[in-house]
C-alpha cells in the first residue's frame, strides 16, 4: 500500500565507517521475525539526538537522556533497539528493564553501561522481557557488519509494511564521506522533535555542539514536519552519529563550504527517511504535501498544516478523491489563528486555485479538482495573507485500512 | 447503527405552546428528501443563541447574528432551516443568499426580515439554490403545526441515521411548562459553543438577558462536551427559544426555585440531545464518557479530554475492543499539559484501575479491561491528581464506516 516508496536496493546502502550493524531474532514480542538490532560505534564517534516531548516518555527514552547527559555524546559505543514492546506506560520497572539491558549489551562488548543507548518500539504499557532480549544479543554481536543497513531497516519495523533506508555520499577534502540512515513508523507518528525511530550515521567528523545543534535543525526540516495521525508517539528519538572514521577535517560550522554540503546531505537522507514513514502511513494510498505560507510566524502556519492534516473529513476525501474541499477551508478556520481574515486566504490543489475571497473561486471547475486528486501525490497550498512565515507538513490520506491495521494491531 | 438511541416517540415530543413547526421537501441538493424547516414563533417569544468560533464561519451564521444584534433576541418571529448546502465558504454571495432567505419568508409571514433567522447544514463550498428554497417555503407554511418536533428532527438531518429529539414538562407556579428540542449532526462534530444545529424551545417566561446567559451556560454543559472526531463545523449553532406562551411568572435567575427546577428541565433536554449526537456518530459502535478530574483548571480537563478522545488509536482500539490501554495512557501524555507528574495519574475503564504510578495496575488483568471494552458504553476516568477541577467528555469509537461515510458523503 506504500505510496511511491520503492523498496531500497541494499547495493545503494552504503557502509559508514566506523559503525557496525547486527540484527537477530529475539522473539522479544512474537516468535520467527527480526526484532533486535545492535549497532556498534568506533571509539571516537559522536552522538546527539531528540527525543519525544510526550509526558509519558519511555522508559529507553529516559534512559537514552540520562546516558547522553551523564557521558557526553563522544562517549557511547552501542545503541541497541528492541520491536514488540515499546517499554512505556511501564513505570520504575520499565526503568530497570532498560538499565538491564544496557548492562547486558556493555557486558558482551567490554564497555560502560552508560555507554550504551536504549530504544524500544511496539506495544504500550506492557513489560519488556529482557531475559529474550538478552539471550538474543550474543547472536546480533556475531551478526555486526558493516553493509547490513538493510537488515538493520528491516529489524526496526513494527507495522511498517516495508523497510525504509537512504543513503548519500559526497567528498569533503578529497575524501568520499557517506551518510546512511535508516527509519521506522507507520502509525501514532506526529513527531514532536523526532520520530518513530530514525538513525542516521556519517563517517564525517563533526565537533560534539555542532552535532547537538545539528541534529535538532535536521530533525525540525525533516522528522518534525510529517504526521499519520496526530499522535505524538511515547519513544520517538532521532539520533544523529558522526564517527569521524572517514579522516576528514573536524566540522563545526553548516553555514557554507564543507559544513554545509555535508548538512545538505544529511537533511537529504532525513527528509527521504520522514517522507518515508509517511508514504508507509497505515492504510496510506496518497502522499500530501502541505504547504503554508504567508502566515504572520512558522507556528501559526504549523498549525494550519496540522489543523488540515489532522482532520479526518479532509483524510477521507483525500482517500475517495472526491474534491469535497470546504473540509479543507473548515480545517483552516477550525486552527486556532487567532485574527484570521478568511476573505484574504487562498488555497490551491497543486496549481489549481480553488478557493479565494472567502469563497469558491469563480473560476474553480470541479474536473480540475478532481483530476488533482485522482494523483498518488498531492501539493495543497495555503497563502495566509498575513506574512512572510512558511512551514511544510507532510501527511497521507485515510483509509479502511487505518481502521483495519490499529483495530487488529496487538492481536 | 446508533449506540443505544432509540427512535424518538412523536406523541412523547409535546408541543411547545406558541410555536409551530412546518417541514417540506424542496430538492435543495437531493430530490424525495425532507429539507427545509421553518420555525413560526408567537409575538413575544425571546430568542439566544451560541455560535460556531469557526473563522470560515457560515453565511447564515453571520446573518443570524447581525439579526439578533440589530433587533435582540426578543423580536425574533420565525427559524428557516434547509440541510443539503451549508452555506458556508461562499463569500459575498453566501451572504446574499442568507439575506434573500430571510427576505421570502419575511414576506410569507408578514415580518421583518430581520425577524428571521436562518440555518444552513451540509456540504460545503458550493452555492444555496435560492430559488428551490423559496420555492419549498409555502409548503413549509402550510404544514405548521404545534406537534409537529418530529418531522423537524427529521427534516434537519443529514449523515444522522435517525432523528434526535426530547421533551420534558415540569410544574411552574402551578402551571404545565414543557421543554422540547432537536438536533442534527453525526460528522464534522466538535462543538465550540454549540453544536452542528441544536433547538430548544420552551413556553415558560424568561428574561431576554437571563436567557442569553442561560444559552452559554447549557452549551457548555452539553454540546460543548460532545466530539465525533475534533472537527469543528463552520454551521455550529444552538437556540434557546422561550415563546413565554404558558403565562408563568417571568424567570431571570436560575440559581434556586422555579429558576433552578426550569434550568435543569432545559439542560437534561441539551444533554440528551447532544449526547444522541455522539451516539448516532459517524460509524459509532460504542458510546464513551471520559471523566477527567484532579485538574488545576477546567480547560487542562478538557484537553486531556479531547486528547484521548480525537486519538484515531485511542478511538480504533474501543470499535476493535481490544484492551490495548497503553493507547491512552500515550494520548494523555500528548495532551499538552505542562509539569504533568504521570507517576501519579490514575486511570480506570468504568470500575477497574488499568494504570497508576506511571504503569500497569500490578492488580489489572487483562480479562478485567476486556470485559469492560466489550460493552456499548464505557466510562474512561483519568485522575490528574493536580487539583479539583473536572471536565466530561463523550465521544464515540471509530471504524470502518467511519471512513465509508466519509468517503461516500457528497456522492
Amino acid at each position: 500500500m506504500a505510496v511511491n516508496l520503492p523498496l531500497p536496493d541494499p547495493a545503494t546502502l552504503k557502509p559508514v565507517a566506523g559503525l557496525r550493524v547486527g540484527v537477530a531474532e529475539a522473539g522479544i514480542r512474537k516468535a520467527n521475525r527480526r526484532d533486535l538490532t545492535l549497532f556498534e560505534l568506533a571509539p571516537g564517534s559522536r552522538v546527539a539526538g531528540v527525543f519525544t516531548l510526550n509526558r509519558f516518555c519511555a522508559a529507553p527514552v529516559q534512559v537514552c537522556k540520562a546516558h547522553l547527559a551523564s557521558r557526553g555524546g563522544a562517549q557511547i559505543r552501542a545503541l541497541v533497539i528492541n520491536t514488540g514492546i515499546a517499554n512505556a506506560g511501564t513505570g520504575e520497572s520499565g526503568l530497570q528493564a532498560a538499565r538491564a539491558t544496557c548492562e547486558a549489551v556493555a557486558g558482551l562488548m567490554g564497555v560502560p553501561p552508560q555507554a550504551v543507548l536504549p530504544f524500544s518500539t511496539g506495544v504500550i504499557m506492557e513489560s519488556l522481557p529482557v531475559d529474550r532480549l538478552v539471550a538474543g544479543l550474543p547472536r546480533c554481536q556475531t551478526a555486526l557488519a558493516a553493509d547490513n543497513w538493510f537488515a538493520a531497516a528491516q529489524g526496526i519495523m513494527t507495522t511498517d509494511t516495508q523497510p525504509k533506508a537512504a543513503s548519500r555520499q559526497i567528498e569533503l577534502g578529497g575524501r568520499l564521506v557517506t551518510v546512511t540512515g535508516i527509519s521506522k513508523g507507520a502509525g501514532m507518528i506526529k513527531p514532536n522533535m523526532a520520530t518513530m525511530l530514525g538513525f542516521v550515521a556519517t563517517d564525517a567528523t563533526i565537533a560534539q555542539a555542532a552535532l547537538e545543534q545539528l541534529v535538532r535543525e535536521v530533525a525540525d526540516g525533516s522528522f518534525n514536519c510529517v504526521t499519520v495521525d496526530g499522535d505524538t508517539s511515547t519513544n520517538d528519538s532521532f539520533i544523529l552519529i558522526a564517527t569521524g572514521a572517514a579522516g576528514t577535517p573536524e566540522i563545526a560550522d553548516f553555514a557554507s563550504g564543507d559544513g554545509a554540503r555535508l548538512k545538505a546531505a544529511i537533511s537529504e537522507v532525513a527528509v527521504q527517511l520522514a517522507q518515508a514513514i509517511v508514504r508507509d502511513g497505515e492504510g496510506a494510498t496518497k502522499f500530501l504535501a502541505i504547504q503554508v505560507e504567508g502566515g504572520a510566524d512558522r507556528d501559526e502556519c504549523k498549525a494550519v498544516g496540522y489543523a488540515i492534516a489532522h482532520s479526518p473529513l479532509v483524510k477521507t476525501a483525500f482517500f475517495a478523491s472526491d474534491p469535497n474541499l470546504g473540509r479543507i477551508l473548515a480545517a483552516i478556520g477550525n486552527s486556532g489563528v487567532v485574527g484570521l481574515d478568511v476573505g484574504k486566504v487562498r488555497l490551491w490543489l497543486d496549481d489549481v486555485l480553488v478557493a479565494c475571497e472567502g469563497g469558491r473561486n469563480p473560476a474553480y471547475q470541479e474536473e480540475d479538482g478532481a483530476r488533482v486528486m485522482a494523483q498518488a501525490e498531492i501539493t495543497i497550498r495555503v497563502d495566509l495573507a498575513r506574512g512572510v512565515a512558511a512551514a511544510t507538513t507532510w501527511t497521507c490520506d485515510f483509509s479502511y485500512d487505518y481502521v483495519k491495521i490499529n483495530a487488529d494491531y496487538r492481536s
